[in-house]
């Protein structure tokens, strides 16, 4: 048996789509020293997560083990990869390795939190090499839907292991570095330990379309227009932005960024020098003194967020800007599963102001920031690896990519959240199961997503609330009538009377008939009004709706 | 000016899609004779409509004009065109007309209701007519994703009106009648006035498929298929339930029905003789006996439905049947935007077993019920109609259908719910215009969508819910100190301590300082408690909640 080994434990991001957050460690078992790759967070929604704010990784089990780790990498600037560092900066405490691009948009979040922004370090691209520990950390640049993405190079007493951060392989990426086959395979000319990789797209069957492609399309849409056009797009998509201006230029139109994200987003790719030639923009006053036909508005809110440019031009004048009969709106972006219903508000919320909207319903205006099946192919034979561990994916996602690398002659494991691989063999092992979850920021505060909160919150969403009042003197005898409010119910049942009537009624025969011994004992009180009240609402209208009985008593 | 006309007033499903409810009049203007035609439902979800059991149009107009209402008319056999007849047939009091499977369906959800099924009457197909009033109306077979559905001919002293219904245009439909293009041409060759037309699909750019062209795929697949193989689809698409059921005879699988609805369905088509040659259904106990490589069952959920066949097999066993490593589960459906997260868990759900997961990614295993785009401009041109008035659409869909019949030299025009047309002209014209809504189902009760009340329940899902009580004595002073309860939040806030405690320090510094003068007045009291409530929250845990006080006063 070997003593030390190479281990491999994703937080965050295997097993779902979001909040990527993995550990890699290296030495004795229980003893490894330790790096986390990326720390990002995912979006709540009505359905799972009323009223939370963020959704972060659990990382009990590094707080667990901090005096092990070492370091944390980012491979990129998308908030699944760098949205929780801002929050677990100061508890981690440790350094944070970026590319400046990556770097810039991080120290950002730091400082708005009110933190130190020297936590995140610079890192140049490969071949320099970060010390952590036993580990030697080097970003390799790969193309993605924002620029410097970067795979790291992880070299360990055990071997080389690449983790891919999020890729597609661009050679015409428009910004950021193209993709250089040469330089991954020369990276994996000695042999890969382990491949770590991407598996967003794996049941996507073409190879997929450089960033390049979609501008003649674009540019066609943007010249034949004659209205205004606004164009929305991920604010980090910045290869994007480029294109959508580019063409706003050669049509002669001025352009305006919408949305404090984006305009963050330029600002930080110009401030690193990653952006280059991106056409002059405009404010929104000046672009009031402009001619609709002159003008290219980008913005923010692809997704359909209810906050962002995008839904408040469908919903009127946003900073004196306003969309009218003849203007035409594209979303140059897919829509995550989950976010339809809105997207589909914004359409029809401007289709009713006569606005033309273009989706990338026949694929000319959006290409994906993932490696495609055959891309993913084409990354498995350039490395070589011994194994391919999947991640960024899914649970159904994982299984193709293992199958995919298996079909190939490569070992492989499907290793979700809170699965420890021990990497250092000729195939991964699982030698341990941590449970892992979810934290959610919801207001001010972090709480567990098992803490019941959230929970609560989806009951009274779907039952309602009734609250029963009772005040019980000093002799253990009422005083007065029990008294209930309700939230969210019908006020008027099926019975023709008003609903709380009914339950004061029904509460009061239960409480006039009550022993005095039921009397004075809370816990027998709370638990038949709860039922009586539950009975009661469910004869009345159908529903059994969450109770809080109060009972007061005095003296 | 004309003494009479023809009006045409959507109570439901134009400016979405669902809950179709289509009002035709004729006569002196506010006193034409009514029909409606269509009487369906929509489905809710957890972002808008918590806890609601079914969404139903509001026919507030319609009971006003109760005295005017002839009949009604049900296209087919779809929750969202018949879901809602049981609910309102008694209020309406009317027949309501349709021919033999969609009377069927009808009539179960009338007995099932304890309501008298002879509300609903059989009618042939065309050239049978119901005379309703100044109305004279007929079923012209035309295929869809459902057997029997019908265009209605809604002849009028204005002229002869074509009501669609929903259509595709499919020359082999496998089960119910095939598009019939001359016997459409023949009712159309003296005229058509206004063709009222599905607009669903307007925006898929190629010409619809025939539910014949995915049967070689499906049965390639199923006989490819080593372990169990399970589909699932819409339980009213007869016809993909027969194409299924033949390929898993072909490959020697017998066929369990899993699903309520399901069975319901083959079972209503028949008995109404619209389903023939399905092959032998075997029970689920009987499935038990029989090799998993020689069973195929077809399930309810494809739309992910958490208490559906589906969902259930992918959570684990269902009526003694688990699926396994090696088995195959197939989509033969298209999930509708708003369902992605559904469907997506049961898909992973089955990745964690071991299932090889297929859906319609690459269009062989599923085809859409709609016209599209070309199909629709041929109906267009097979009717040719003095004016194309748009129906089952959202917005987005109203205005590109309408921009199409207007490209082709019809006249149209965009009216969503509550629009009233006069359709007597040469042109549409907007007459009226009358507030429509919906109305939920919620329990046993039925409330308006602006009542308040699922309003209400989604601010307790995003905010929480604080309970404050107080108890005031004969002369107005406090008994005892005021008590919190809270549901749905962080139970410690940024200061460390409770959150109750502290809410309840905060009002407690209050009510110690507060004059008499408020101490006696219920509704400052509220207000000043309520407000230190939001304000202590949101200094603790960063939220605002819903608060509801309740202030005894004793004696």
């Amino acid at each position: 048996m070997r003593s030390e080994r190479l281990i491999y434990l994703p937080l965050g991001g295997a097993g779902e789509i979001g909040m990527n957050a993995y550990v890699y460690g290296y030495g004795a078992p229980g003893a490894e020293r330790l790096i986390l790759v990326d720390l990002g967070v995912t979006f709540p929604d009505m359905d799972g997560t009323p009223g939370v704010d963020l959704i972060l990784p659990d990382i009990s089990w590094l707080k667990q083990n901090l005096d092990r780790l070492e370091a944390v990498f980012i491979t990129h600037a998308h908030e699944d990869h760098v949205g929780a560092v801002a929050h677990y900066a100061a508890e981690l405490g440790k350094p944070v390795y970026a590319r400046v691009f990556t770097a810039n948009i991080a120290r950002r979040k730091l400082a708005d939190a009110g933190l130190p922004e020297d936590t995140v370090r610079i890192v140049s691209a490969w071949p320099q090499q970060v010390k952590a520990g036993p580990f030697k950390v080097g970003f390799l640049p790969i193309s993605h839907s924002i620029p410097e993405s970067a795979g790291l190079v992880i070299d360990t007493p055990a071997g080389r292991t690449i983790h891919t951060g999020d890729f597609k392989l661009d050679e015409t990426p428009i910004v950021g570095e193209a993709f250089d086959a040469s330089l991954w395979a020369e990276v994996a000319k000695d042999g890969v330990q382990a491949l770590i990789c991407d598996s967003t797209n794996v049941f996507s069957p073409y190879p997929g379309r450089s960033e390049a492609s979609i501008g003649p399309a674009i540019k066609m849409l943007v010249s034949e227009a004659e209205g205004m056009v606004v164009a929305t797009t991920f604010a980090s998509n910045v290869a994007r932005l480029k294109t959508l201006a580019t063409a706003a230029r050669s049509a002669g139109r001025s352009v305006v960024l919408l949305g404090r994200a984006m305009r963050r987003m330029v600002e930080a790719a110009v401030e690193t020098g990653v952006l280059t030639d991106f056409p002059p923009v405009i404010s929104p006053e000046q672009a009031l003194e402009v001619p609709r036909g002159n003008l290219m508005l980008l913005v923010t809110g692809s997704q359909g967020e209810r906050r962002a440019a995008s839904a408040q031009l469908a919903r009127g004048k946003y900073l004196g800007l306003e969309l009218k009969e003849g203007d035409t709106f594209l979303f140059s972006s897919k829509t995550i599963p989950g976010n339809e219903r809105g997207v589909i508000r914004i359409m029809n919320a401007l289709s009713e102001k006569g606005v033309d909207v273009v989706d990338d319903r026949v694929g000319d205006y959006h290409v994906s920031g993932h490696a495609n099946r055959p891309d993913l192919e084409r990354m498995h034979a350039l490395m070589r690896p011994k194994m391919v561990i999947p991640m960024h994916g899914e649970h159904r996602h994982l299984r193709e990519h293992a199958g995919l690398a298996e079909a190939a002659g490569m070992a492989s494991a499907i290793a979700v959240n809170g699965t420890m691989l021990d990497l250092s063999g000729e195939r991964p092992e699982v030698v341990e199961f941590n449970e892992t979850g979810r934290t959610y920021l919801d207001g001010t505060v972090m709480i567990g997503a098992m803490d019941g909160v959230v929970r609560n919150r989806i009951r009274l969403a779907l039952n309602g609330h009734v609250v029963v009042t009772l005040i019980v003197d000093e002799e253990d005898e009422l005083l007065g009538d029990p008294w209930c409010e309700t939230m969210g119910l019908a006020e008027t049942g099926t019975s023709g009377a008003a609903l709380v009537d009914v339950l004061e009624q029904d509460l009061s025969q239960f409480l006039n008939r009550a022993s005095a011994k039921t009397l004075r004992d809370d816990g027998a009180l709370d638990e038949a009004m709860r039922r009586i009240v539950r009975q009661t609402t469910q004869t009345e209208i159908g529903k059994k709706p969450e109770v809080t009985v109060v009972i007061s008593r005095l003296g």
